[in-house]
């Protein structure tokens, strides 16, 4: 673009898989850019300790010194990864007066506060489209479209190695351990899953979105967290006979008495809209006092999905520069209580393996009495002749999930119970 | 919110169903709005010729005189609809230094590309989210997250009603009048439905987003409209029998040769996202290069949905009041050309009846090659054994929907047809 102005510096930090998608957006789409921004661009260095070879990546402008990168660009965009030296880097490129793009979802999770206020103090923009949902515009929507309205509830599916997991063996039949090994093998699942399996990604995703949708600071350690790892191809089944599918939600709510957030596994309806979001996409179902339903769906990861939140984003923060202004900052004024999501009230569907003896039902129903429990629907199924226990899939009321573990550690220890196979909420009843 | 300097002052053109939301989330969510917006907002004047009798419009501002009301605002509120008077009082607010929100589709379909100029020749705002697709999140992401990306393909389930109509036509296998007539005593379709069966809504919002995703002023007659009337019963059971659905989408694309805007029905397959958005939902799905498939689906109507649309548009025009600047202007920097969507190449289906003749296969696929059309597919249908007639369904290879005319054309004129009963797009096929 032609003008006399020196153009507007980009860093990027990191050139991974995604740092190498957005250097290519930055190069090959340059003049589109540009006459976006109105101003020109360009991408003035590229830290990584690394060796690189990317055709889009000129070696003359990649540096192992990112701490010295930071300083001498108007935007840095963070791909790093982890807590430090990510935030080191980010808070020093906010002290030098750049803006900044990350999609370090860990880094907002645990240090979001910090960095906004950093950011409003020194005037400078903080974008993260790609730390929720990848390609998805999500965060977006939330700091601007939607700020009109009372969010009552975001559910997402916001990880996609999970997503992919429990597709898999709800289409295919397949149980949890096969399912990911073959996932590991095509490279969909980490050598290591932890992180995803266990909920804790969707967890800093959970974190981000209760920040944004009620303007508070919640952060990963407010997030209750309960994984896929023990989900059986039982599970998967019983879900199909209550027409329902299990799915891994990110789920951060709001009322009267509190915020809450947590990501656990629940069965949902085959109706709704989530449930019909398969393979390893991502979905964000927005539950708005005025707005109603609404749901964002996309790819969730992949280097240039999340590439084009990132270049999305960096246009955005250049677009500001070019006319000397900052966006809107992200303002966390509430103080409202943030509940455990273990006290939320849910219905529950529990599966036991109870054995055969006259009057199991009797005494299982008296405790979930005594816990002031109220049960909505029994089903008994049979095993084999020959088997001496049969299995009790039990539907609940609405209760806490404190009051569920309660249950089944006393059905445990019971006599006429052999084991509780699985507790899972149910949404929609 | 305690502040020594005045507030950010709000008017309000239009107290219809959204005026009324939008009035009603001002003033009820008044303390929330002013504290994302980190400043007082207040509500100064509502514009309208009918008596006011609403709980959340205090008879002190109502006033008739809208014209004068513009001129002493920060942020106009236009919900007049229509062309006149709506665009002489959009471009006055401008010209006196108002931000504009606006959910007028069929003005910026027809005069957009004037009110973004103007706006930014003054360093005003203009918002929109309320004009495509309602409370649905599209017009923010599109001006600003997926800016980085280059769109290809946008296709939008963006009129309610005849989503609503098609869906009942599939779900409940009934034919389109009863169905009509059943939506207008329900109130889901207008005593004069012209604007939403015809297209002419649908294409309004196709040249919008159209605009946004190319940065080339599209407007509402470039846009190729065919709308849903002669859609029939045994239409809707054809796509069933072909695992498909019909969808009246807007879709908007551009590839090297240029830009195309239209509005027609489509068979879809049974398993594309679109195909599960039922009831009166609207939805858009977004094909770019980088960030891959993108769906937005929410509420595309009704009054407390759009009006949260409106409000989240006027905190961010506030925010950036309260700050002294502007967001982004619309740069329509594109001159690629326009295309005729009629010209664009699809795969078609055609039903017609053909009388029970030796050879009529022959005839009609001679019809069919002369015109150098492949065809894909043939299906016969039986009539009861009186009849002298039968159903001949065609799957076509790609072709443009002239030569189909011209075909459907030749077909009608021919001895051995009794009528061709109709033709359709087919995707993803």
């Amino acid at each position: 673009m032609a003008t006399d102005e020196a153009p507007i510096r980009i860093a990027l930090l990191g050139a991974g898989t995604v740092g190498s998608q957005t250097a290519r957006l930055l190069v090959e789409q340059k003049e589109a850019l540009e006459k976006r921004v109105g101003h020109g661009i360009e991408l003035v260095g590229v830290a990584t300790l690394d060796p690189v070879d990317d055709p889009w990546i000129d070696q003359s402008i990649v540096t192992d010194n990112a701490a010295q990168l930071v300083t001498r660009a108007d935007i840095v965009i963070e791909l790093i990864g982890g807590i430090e030296p990510a935030r080191t880097f980010v808070l020093s490129a906010i002290e030098h007066g750049a803006s900044v793009v990350t999609a370090n979802k860990a880094l907002l999770a645990k240090h979001g506060s910090e960095i906004y206020r950093a950011a409003a103090d020194k005037g400078v923009d903080v974008y993260f489209e790609a730390s929720v949902g990848g390609a998805i515009p999500i965060i977006c929507p939330l700091r601007n479209s939607l700020v009109g309205d009372k969010i009552n509830r975001i559910m997402g599916i916001v990880n996609g190695t999970t997503n992919y997991i429990l597709d898999e063996m709800t289409t295919k039949n397949l149980d949890f351990d096969s399912v990911l090994k073959d996932a590991q093998e095509k490279g969909f699942a980490e050598a290591d899953p932890t992180a995803d399996i266990d909920g804790f990604d969707a967890a800093s995703k959970a974190a981000i979105m209760a920040c944004l949708a009620f303007n508070r600071d919640v952060r990963i350690d407010d997030v209750y967290v309960e994984g896929i790892r023990s989900i059986t191809a039982e599970d998967i089944a019983a879900a199909g006979e209550l027409n329902r599918v299990i799915k891994l939600l990110a789920v951060v709510e709001q009322d009267e008495t509190g915020i809450s957030a947590g990501v656990y596994p629940v069965m949902i309806p085959e109706e709704h809209q989530l449930a019909k979001v398969g393979g390893s996409f991502n979905a964000v179902f927005v539950e708005g006092e005025a707005s109603d339903d609404l749901m964002f769906y996309g790819r969730g990861a992949g280097g240039a999905p999340t590439a084009s939140a990132v270049v999305g984003d960096a246009i955005t923060a250049a677009r500001h520069r070019a006319k000397g202004v900052t966006g809107s900052s992200i303002p966390l004024f509430s103080d409202a209580p943030i509940k455990n999501a273990a006290d939320g009230e849910d219905v529950y569907f529990m599966r036991m393996r109870v054995k055969d003896q006259v009057g199991v039902l009797a005494k299982v129903s008296q405790i979930f009495a005594d816990s002031n429990v109220s049960i909505k629907a029994v089903q008994q199924h049979e095993k084999e002749e020959s088997s001496k226990t049969h299995d009790l899939w039990i539907l609940t009321h609405a209760t806490t999930g404190r009051t569920i573990r309660d249950i089944s550690d006393k059905l445990e220890k019971s006599d006429f119970i052999d084991s509780v196979l699985s507790t899972m909420r149910v949404f929609g009843e």
